[in-house]
């Protein structure tokens, strides 16, 4: 492979109200938010030095524009714009200064039908991760992955292996033997993506990290005492798979964010992903309250790059033996 | 009144097997076995310096023979069984050395049926608060209070602060005026004691008082990896009626302890009651999964001090709205 | 005793600069700020439902004018006076109206020369616990104690026993056989008032109470993000005398303020003090730096409620055999 | 480069009494005992699937027989010897069996004296992550970096980034423009090891990740209550450089322990190493006390790959300005 992805790096959301969205992820999640205009707003975690890792723009309806991923160099641009060619993907080039902040991009829709965007550049911006006076709500760090309900996770797995260079940390896998979901990761933490059997293709969730499990409960009195109770969907709780002490919101507009803390380091070659029996009770939830219905069920759609429609959703693969299809 | 109520003391359960109850309170919740014989376990916490907090003690059938008060002398047991008699109640003395580590008691069935305990003097013990090579799963502190079901809660809200010079800190009210349900308190902070409109007299539960937050979520994270997942019945959450940072668990008997921390300092005569209305939807949880249904209807039986029967049971005075009948 | 002293309730410090004590107090270590004119700045904790436990006062120089303490009734005011007055003390009272959301008020000079104030009545405001959006900083929770030092500490420590009803927790004992420090409550906690044998009368420090230890970290964070480095004396550290997880904090102005989280209960009447050897390493560090000179030498003056002027200072009783005087 | 540094895997440590060192380490820190025999303690934490992260090995005097990295492949290694061979060093081959649990390796003194190791296989064991019940001490999780004393920071500064591939997190410059200390890292956070100017080759510290910061407060409260009081020698305190929340500890045989937790990702390429001026006071210790003059002075001695003689010191190039020489 002569193209290097370093990790995901940042989402395009479209939401239908900015002030309503600024309320809900600065006022209370306690993300920075670097700059913003009449149609957009440019977010990031206190320890991020790249310009934002969530974009929001205002929009009709709630959708996913992109999922964006950081390479090393404009040069793994050409290289990839190549493999996704060879493959028989249809390519897009965005160039330095058409997007806000960011250098020259790379779209594609992916084997599974996902908006991908490759960059290397993106402005820099002042770290504050030590200006401990600003830290409030979540005290919000940085992006960390995305979660994707998907038809057919086989593909979607051995492409980002075979054809992107994802590791796999951990699967969950049918009695039948099939591959029901997988987490894969660029970046030496469980993982950049995952995905699950589902209807598809969805954004499930865009994963967050957190300082520490105290901010995730923070989080939950400072949502409660703003009104926004309802905006918690699911836990705290634990995962067995990856290790995550999570908690599930949706934000104003159905957008599902995760706030995290747990996982581990990944860095290891010989690292063994950890397979989970999808019978095991443990491996969805460690511990925690039941997932409501509607975790299971709904999810963001995403927009096509070319023509910016949404994308057509495809059945789930896999029969749903349960209703915990996902993670 | 010429007795003073110290704070609520002791709890003794019965439970079925005692090895099975010692696994779970002193290897996972942390608490310390102060001494055990073939048919008691005596626990306590890190911070008592009383002989125990908890008397398991072995029967056939898991039920509640007593919830013990301490009070600040003999001589106050004498006045209390006066107000007892003289208010019709029937009274029962267990003298000192009847009781292992305990001084002479006062056992009386409450206004609700409840089987009460007082007592001055209990054995004290090395407080191991300092000793934090001590410290393990729950790192149990103390007992707090006691959470009881019963039929007609105003009768209990108004012999409770009348006759046993108990102040309510917080309290439940239907929109007819009726108080649904009330926490009430001798010590300084939120309760030794609620009560909620319910099928009743019945224990629904016994709270401890952990040092933080993470020790909750640590004893989640405990419990599941011993295989105690199901345990777990309710929370982590935060109640809005005493801003409990809550877990509630069942014990191998079904017997229900809750955890928490939070709570604050009622230490002020011109502390008024806080009231909240019973369809507040932030009295209960102020965010937190919807708490299941046995959380609701199952409770722990009491016995009676004299006859070492069960108490029968009665109806709930105040219809039920909802299922939300505790807090 | 005809009178209850319920516990220790606020502090009057005078300060140069209210803005630059504000910016401290407020933005900081997250005081909420009830009220304030030219010359006044009224603070209170999250969980306090008083106007104010501490009161700011412009002043060219900054002092002590009094520390103040809740009692349950006005009579008990009277009765307080007649006490002190038996014993020899001059009163002197301020009429409800005088000082701004309190009501009558007694003040005397103790026994050691400290300025104190007792009240009933104080206003009421919103008790902001649960308005977790408002927290910050320090998550600042309530005042919890003074800590004095005295030249006679054996003197004080019978005078606040017998005459106002405190109880002792926790002292520090020569090996003659003398108290050389010693902790005193009302509440119930660890102390209202501590004494420690010093160059005195002269406040060492006010304490307050934080949520959590992570509360106490983060203050570190934020007042080294603020430029505030040089205000951190002494900690993070564990006291052995009343395990108080510890951050010493010099104000603007110079006064000290001990944040902490730890304690224990002390309802019990039969608790029996603990003793510290004043040779035991452990008692004043249970772990923790060695604390600065300057936090053994350095107090704030007070106030004579009479004349206004500073109380003249009085050398210790008892030899200094080590720096280690206070805790 | 055709090899693949991955990490700092694992320290091989001198001491003079197992029993003594398992004591603090296992008893007290919590780290997992995999195995032992009579000479050898193989030592891992939580998190960690290697058998062991650190080995201490029984010897009449205490020193660091070797620092070792694990690489990608066992090719690597061949790679690795070829580039220190064309370099000018004598390596040193242990083939696989001739060390317990682990795979061919690879010696050398480094550009500074360091004894190093490579090696790419070492035996995998359970990972214990989840197996909360375990849960002891500090909660260690895993190794994360070295830190070493040398004398020509500049040197080893540029032959680890030119000839071993790692990457500047962070540095410290003299106001004459010369490196003073440098963090650098293979795996994706601030660093595997630091340089910093003094007498040197020495290893200053061992660090290790713990999963929060009550981790480290709890570390000091289990030290105290076990007697190691004395092994606290600096911290709580937080870095400015690295962000670290750190504890200093010294083990029996005076080997220095860093506990921390903090940290950030650096899988950035693009990531601009952050410069500290050695004057800026943030800089060591954003808030905390003073260093005690030992923490500047001492470190472990180090032996030579092929002699298995104590490395003969050299005085630091640059003088020594004011004792903050590390960090």
């Amino acid at each position: 492979m002569d193209f290097n992805v370093i990790r995901c790096a940042r989402a395009i959301l479209h939401v239908t109200d900015l002030d309503r969205s600024r309320k809900f992820y600065v006022d209370a999640l306690g993300f920075i938010e670097t700059e913003s205009d009449e149609n957009h707003i440019y977010l990031r975690g206190l320890e991020e030095h790249s310009h934002h890792s969530l974009m929001l723009k205002k929009a009709v309806k709630p959708a996913v524009e992109a999922l964006g991923y950081k390479v090393s160099s404009n040069r793994d641009l050409e290289a990839l714009a190549l493999m996704f060619e060879k493959n028989g993907f249809t390519t897009k080039w965005i160039e330095k200064g058409e997007q806000y902040a960011l250098g020259r991009a790379l779209r594609v829709q992916d084997i599974s039908g996902l908006p991908l965007e490759f960059f290397a550049e993106m402005e820099t911006v002042d770290r504050l991760l030590q200006r401990y006076d600003l830290y409030k709500g979540s005290r919000m760090q940085r992006i960390d992955h995305f979660n994707c309900a998907v038809p057919n996770v086989e593909v979607a797995y051995e492409f980002y292996q075979q054809e992107l260079g994802f590791s796999c940390s951990e699967y969950t896998e049918t009695q039948e033997g099939s591959v029901w979901a997988a987490w894969l990761h660029r970046k030496q933490n469980v993982h950049d993506i995952a995905f699950m059997n589902s209807l598809g293709p969805r954004l499930h969730h865009i994963g967050f990290w957190l300082p520490d499990q105290l901010s995730l409960i923070h989080t939950c009195d400072v949502l409660a005492s703003m009104g926004y109770g309802e905006a918690i969907e699911r836990g705290p709780g634990r995962h067995g798979l990856s290790n995550a002490f999570f908690l599930y919101l949706r934000d104003p507009d159905g957008h599902r964010i995760e706030l995290y803390n747990g996982d581990y380091l990944t860095s290891d070659p010989d690292f063994k992903p950890i397979r989970w029996d999808i019978n095991d009770p443990m491996r969805q939830t460690f511990w925690g309250h039941e997932a409501p219905d509607k975790w299971f069920k709904e999810a963001s759609v995403v927009l096509d790059v070319l023509t910016e429609k949404e994308v057509e959703l495809v059945p789930a693969k896999l029969a749903q033996h349960k209703p915990t299809f996902v993670i």
